[in-house]
């Protein structure tokens, strides 16, 4: 039989502005899982994807669990068997004022650095998982079918840390065991390099609140003797760290390690640079650990953050209040053995021991996931790095990542099935911030890539 | 000729429900000043009390400046001439869901501590300064005409700092000046004992926003390396105060003094019970300097407070980011010769020495009032302090204030004329705080003792 790729890649070349149009449709799905108004929004893109799935030859269902729907859908034949995964919700998109577009009707921009696509969710992960989906089209278009068995798993939650998640799986362990899981939510190393991410930090959530008066109080009639929950809430941030950028909750290192050394030799390898990774953001001086590497600083250490405060007045103007409530959101990305649960226990008794008379603290969980490292001797992953090896021009690096990609862990935990994770976003692409973009080229390579990828798995 | 007053105190008595009728429609201006939005409800409430006071007689204008105007207006004749300074401005209703009821839309709520007026201003300052001008109207309608000449000074920008106010002073200098100036802003001792105020903090407001990256950045991809300005924030605002409550700013106790022992007697002959002070707001502990009894950390210390702070993600859910910016508003309470001018330097400086590499930061000036201590010695005082005792049945007690009413510093300044502060809010009031009040009892007697007052001052 004629090695199929060519003709695959060439229908895909030809297929791109069809396949950017779909892709923008689903865009349109303004699919937020964290606000509770974007609920129908969220079913909405769950149903897009089962008609696109069964277009495809899938047999694709929408499943409901107590949060949003998953996408399941099986294809193909024959020994090998991969699990393909990915998510279409989306972060929420404040502040609006700095989007330069509505983030819910995307488009193409042309940038100094090639054209993008430029909405909400373009690159996290909207556009990622449909790389997956236009390989597919190209194969079975061209060769009727797929290369091997598929089954596909899309969660509507994994910005709003994945409650269904867990329950769904052990529910539906049988269907959604596979060989290996394939998870696209992951960026190349730089424009041309692409990468398979290796060891993924983990996640803990958090929100804290601080009341101490009975209401908002006016801070010349009761400023002095009257508790400020936001002096109490400032008061106990502001000292998450040390002095050497520590995390200085007790207990916070348990577990953390050191990575293998012929790791950190890889790493080294890569020749990151700090100073352009922070100099595209408008920084110059890596702010993490004193001592650490800024790679070691994003792969291997664990933060702490504070990723939303809010207390009293916050308007135009000013309003001498004193604020009877403070609330921040603070989430820790998490390495190597530390237990998350074990963590949020000690972060919340490390909160409470600072409580002083009057106030009161509350907590809400927003998620907990451990870090995760990948067992990277299946034939899958050789292959796979094979094929995007050929596709890139450029061996493809194994990399850590410092986000957290909780699915790779529940995989492994739940199902005793291993990840591989790769992806075509770029350090640039803006995802959780305002303007997130694509660039056409992520796009257009990463279908190419999965083709390949398909090729060389089966 | 027979003594005036017990028919003028009939004709109050008798005129209540259309007094509170007329309140309450100078209450259903939404004249917030702090908020453009509400520019055109400003000029209305000016309007409107133009014509009230043209109806009693007076020669009233609306008097524009570079904000919102003022009102002027000048009635009766004799040797005796006082100002009555109010204003009509009131502050922003958030948190808006925290109401009972309609901030602009004023109605008479039963409580248990009797009838009150409730919605935004009703205390703070409109119920006050329709005390002053219901009392004009009564002498007017008994006698044909005001006991003294009476000159009236509205403002439209006290709740957003007053910064027209001094160049208006001074434009108008020998139209403003009278013997004494009349401000009815402050509170009656408790319930049954009036008060005059004779020492007022004074106010420093501060905006800083502190910025690092040049975007909002995802919290895994970039924290560690990534500098996180809600994290600078926290640890700033966290260290404000020391471990004994005293604030952290070098120089900033420079000028606070201790007031004379005879005065600290007066405050400890009042009684003042802390632990019921503070009970009333749900509060047990006094949380300001260590070693400060209650009504010196309220009239006779200084403070820091954190009025509003916000950074990152605030709304529901959790969102992953790691902010490009944090603001706070920041103000203090001055006492005795706290220099205002001084402590902004000092102030910005210290905030400026804390700040990180690759961190600005970048301040807001929301106005600086020095603290006021009153000279007592003028007859008006000694003819006051009788009239409330008459009306209240309890002498008139001598206090301090823990707010801030800059208008007396400026009146002293750049008019020389000295001010008598009195009024007739209750703690309870619930002023800048959402469900604002005003007793029926506050306004209804209020107005009896500015009939009084006017009688005895003439």
């Amino acid at each position: 039989m004629t090695d199929p790729i060519p003709a695959i890649l060439d229908r895909i070349d030809a297929d791109q502005s069809r396949a950017q149009d779909r892709l923008k449709e689903l865009l349109r799905i303004p699919s937020i899982s964290t606000d509770p108004e974007h609920d129908d929004d969220c079913e909405t893109a769950a149903d897009w994807l089962v008609a696109e799935l069964t277009h495809l030859g899938f047999d694709a269902s929408k499943r409901t669990t107590p949060g949003h729907p998953m996408v399941v859908a099986h294809g193909g034949a024959g020994d090998r068997h991969v699990l393909f995964y990915g998510h279409y919700d989306v972060q929420p998109v404040d502040p609006l004022s700095l989007w330069n577009r509505d983030p819910f009707d995307p488009a193409i921009d042309q940038t100094p650095r090639g054209p993008v696509i430029r909405g909400r969710g373009a690159s996290d992960d909207k556009g990622q998982l449909m790389t997956f989906l236009e390989a597919c089209r190209a194969w079975k278009d061209e060769t009727g079918g797929l290369p091997c068995r598929i089954t596909i798993l899309f969660e509507g939650e994994e910005e709003s840390g994945s409650p269904s998640l867990v329950p769904f799986l052990k529910a539906n362990k049988e269907e959604l065991t596979a060989e290996l899981a394939l998870i696209c939510d992951s960026g190349l190393y730089d424009d041309r390099v692409p990468a398979i991410v290796t060891t993924l930090r983990g996640l803990l959530g958090e929100e804290l609140t601080i009341t101490g008066p009975d209401r908002d109080l006016h801070s010349g009639i009761y400023g002095g003797p009257a508790i400020n929950p936001a002096r109490v809430l400032t008061r106990i941030l502001g000292n998450l760290h040390d002095d050497q950028g520590r995390v200085a909750i007790p207990g916070f290192y348990d577990g953390v390690g050191e990575p293998p050394s012929q790791v950190k030799q890889g790493w080294k390898d890569l020749g990151f640079s700090t100073e352009a990774f922070l100099g595209d953001i408008g920084l110059s001086h890596p702010a993490g650990e004193v001592g650490r590497t800024g790679l070691e600083q994003l792969w291997s250490r664990p933060t702490a953050e504070i990723n939303g405060i809010s207390a009293g007045y916050t308007g135009a103007g000013f309003k001498t209040v004193l604020p009877s409530a403070a609330t921040a959101k603070v989430s820790f990305r998490l390495v190597g053995g530390q237990d998350p649960l074990r963590l949020r226990e000690a972060f919340r008794d490390w909160v409470i021991a600072q409580m002083p008379p009057d106030c009161h603290v509350t907590f809400k969980d927003h998620g907990a996931a451990p870090a995760s490292t990948m067992a990277t001797d299946s034939p899958i992953f050789a292959a796979t790095q094979l094929a995007l090896t050929e596709e890139w021009g450029h061996q493809a690096a194994f990399v850590g990542a410092g986000g957290s990609i909780p699915i790779a862990g529940y995989f492994q935990q739940v199902l005793g099935m291993e990840s591989l994770l790769t992806g075509f976003a770029r350090d640039d692409d803006a995802i959780h911030s305002p303007n997130e973009k694509y660039d056409v080229q992520s796009f257009h390579k990463g279908i190419r890539s999965w083709a390949r990828v398909l090729g060389r798995i089966a």
